[in-house]
């Protein structure tokens, strides 16, 4: 779990916590500091963690958090260490807190602190076009252009010899080295998590960033959304054509190439040397093996192993595709 | 049938409205003046209607238009009180009488009355970005706020608590409170309705608007048709993933969830708490219950009833679509 | 093969051509001046081509071309009057032989030559909005119109009558007359087309540009891609609605309609009178005669003889596709 953009607003106390899930805990000690939410894996003592899924069992069972959001079922898993919280909802309850700490990391209103780049320290360092705008807390590399009307927003590090077409909106990522963004993207928002909730829908924070590592091609059109509690990653030298969107969370792999306006789903993870075509769509949760071929037009509803070729909807061997469909 | 945005340039004597046609009517009061082009419900008469298809003969019969466009066979369903005019092609005539009545909604060339908000009413009532453009008549609600480069042209009403993103162009449209637009979206322009003709198609006039009502939120990329003779409407608290196009004339209901990179193509109705997964489609003129869910990657070319989940292409009971592709 | 805007920096001496390819030739003559790369068919005694598939036999017998690129096998078919140069991979090898005469046409960095259309010769010419940028050669005709922060690079030619819209990126790019380019569209940028290299892949040069013939509207947040060696074309009075992207090559018909979310890949030719429902997908290399109707949603990875109904992933006669699907 890396965040490196958000403020944690922490240290709370326990009791300022508990107080944002409406329950009665007994025997609590109110004082108690919690400097952080993390993962069941990550937590220290100081932290708070969350357990809503038994085949987390054995990781719950060895984790360092002195507080877990869990279920009255789950709760039993914890060690003694661990103090169980149980609510009726683990997700909204941790989102509440996750929200409490990282403010910053639900809302994506426009960015009040960009200025133009001609009144930033970036004004000689890098090659720019008309009306760009960059924020707060932005670093570029050396030899990297930014094309016109291009918004860098707050918490966004670009390196070396990249080029940034126009018109993109970019906040949260880091982009490597030697990378290209084409015009008219939109990186690093907001993945589209929220709790359904009726008349007014309660969305949760989005703590992650994107990672766009070196030698990546981004097209036109393109949306790439930040992770929730993970990150989102685009792997070393991975293409990707125009009008694609990458939910959040999804990591590709590396030497991938990914054909114009395909979807991929939030939390997939797709593997090295891939080939995506056209229009195909991977649904949510899915782990896509390395050097997996994906027919244009595909539909992938279940997990494809190392060197498959796939293709139709549902996805299944492309040479069944082929002979069933002749 | 609600335009509130386009100017009626109405009245117009009836020798004028039937000049537009190339045909010739006998016993004509060519003095007559109309005021306005509605359809067979809503007018009065003082209106010009039209009436092209049987299903709407029990309207047709109790119109209180004067003069109704129609067939030769159809002009007898109409009540003594309207008078025919009947014509080859019922909607390229009433396409031509409504462009004499509401000229300014056929083109969507850029607006020449934006200036800057910086020039504008709105300078210290709303939060906004650099570069940010507002249309001669717009209305903006409190603490509503407009990201860089965003384009509000005319005819636009947005409500309170609105957070309005980056590089977004607005027309036509009215937003109701607490609704988000993320990035470089496009809301409000007219429909790919037209009439193909060899060498110049006819386009004929939008006069309808896009309604976005309470606490939606619409994702990057996103395009949004305003209607043709009715509204294209978002219900209250629907959220939008990312890249999914509504096209003219399309009803959301309220609650609804809809994934990224959907298209809804023209005059669909879809109903409240509806799910859409990724990459779906939904062809025109076709009516979604309430409480459907519609997996991803699905072609729906049929009416779909209440409660129903459905996937596949074309689309079918969900546990068909999963027994049949085991 | 036409490409007007990309600046020739021959001639070379085939020697530094040759150079470029890590090869060894026997019994040269290294002064021989190579003025262009063309193809096989269009190469006078000046220039290079290259012969890659025995499908071009017949042409290649024919060439005038003095060096021809090409593999031991095929090196036969070529006439005595022209050189063959025996190479591994012959694609990479013309991609660095048309990159050292082009070397423009690689990369699409953002342009620096452009200016606020306030401080160019069209201050008075055309109708313009806020932010809009003109590249140094641009041509752009009578009764114009250019939208708001609209980026007009080098290397473009706008006709007469034309409304494009606001927020575009436009380079590469001859529009005819009384063309519509709406909003947010991304025309005339390199396609999605490169050699796969580990860790860093290798861009081949597009010398192509899109054509966009009169009466064409091209709908909102549309890409278009400029073609590698040929033209990518819009036929007279084509329609292209919202979020469509054309690969590069790709040429389509007169008086075709394309509706929402459409994808064509690269290099397929589209007939004229073609009509496409929304998102369907159409591979490449592919050939779709006259009069074709797709149905929404088809994915079409074979040839469509004229006057064919297909629907269907993969597409077929579309009596088949719904009675198959009953």
């Amino acid at each position: 779990m890396s965040h490196p953009f958000f403020k944690n607003h922490g240290p709370f106390k326990i009791s300022e916590v508990i107080k944002l899930l409406n329950i009665k805990i007994n025997n609590l000690n109110n004082d108690h500091q919690i400097s952080d939410v993390k993962d069941l894996h990550n937590s220290t003592e100081n932290d708070i963690s969350f357990f809503h899924s038994k085949k987390y069992d054995n990781i719950a069972s060895n984790t360092k958090a002195s507080f877990c959001i869990t279920t009255s079922t789950l709760q039993y898993k914890l060690p003694k260490s661990c103090r169980a919280i149980v609510v009726d909802n683990v997700l909204v309850s941790i989102s509440k807190i996750t929200s409490l700490f990282y403010p910053d990391s639900i809302n994506d209103d426009f960015d009040e602190t960009v200025k133009n780049i001609n009144d930033s320290k970036y004004k000689d360092k890098v090659s720019f076009g008309k009306n760009v705008l960059i924020g707060s807390n932005v670093l570029i590399g050396n030899n990297s252009k930014i094309g016109h009307n291009t918004i860098i927003e707050k918490n966004v590090i670009i390196g070396d010899n990249c080029s940034i077409g126009s018109n993109n909106v970019i906040r949260n990522t880091i982009i490597n080295n030697d990378v290209k963004i084409l015009d008219n993207c939109v990186i690093g928002k907001h993945g589209f998590g929220f709790f359904p909730i009726k008349n007014k829908n309660l969305r949760y924070p989005h703590i992650g960033i994107v990672l766009i590592e070196d030698n990546c091609e981004i097209g036109c059109g393109s949306t790439i959304d930040r992770g929730s509690m993970s990150n989102t990653i685009i792997g070393k030298n991975t293409y990707l054509d125009n009008q694609i969107h990458i939910a959040h969370n999804v990591k590709i792999g590396e030497n991938s190439i990914i054909a114009g306006q395909v979807g991929i789903a939030g939390s997939s993870v797709i593997g090295n040397n891939v080939k995506i075509g056209g229009q195909a769509g991977i649904s949510g949760h899915l782990k896509i093996g390395n050097n997996v071929e994906i027919g244009g037009g595909s539909g992938v509803i279940r997990d494809i192993p190392d060197n498959t070729k796939v293709m139709g909807y549902p996805a299944k061997n492309i040479r069944e595709f082929l002979r069933d469909n002749k």
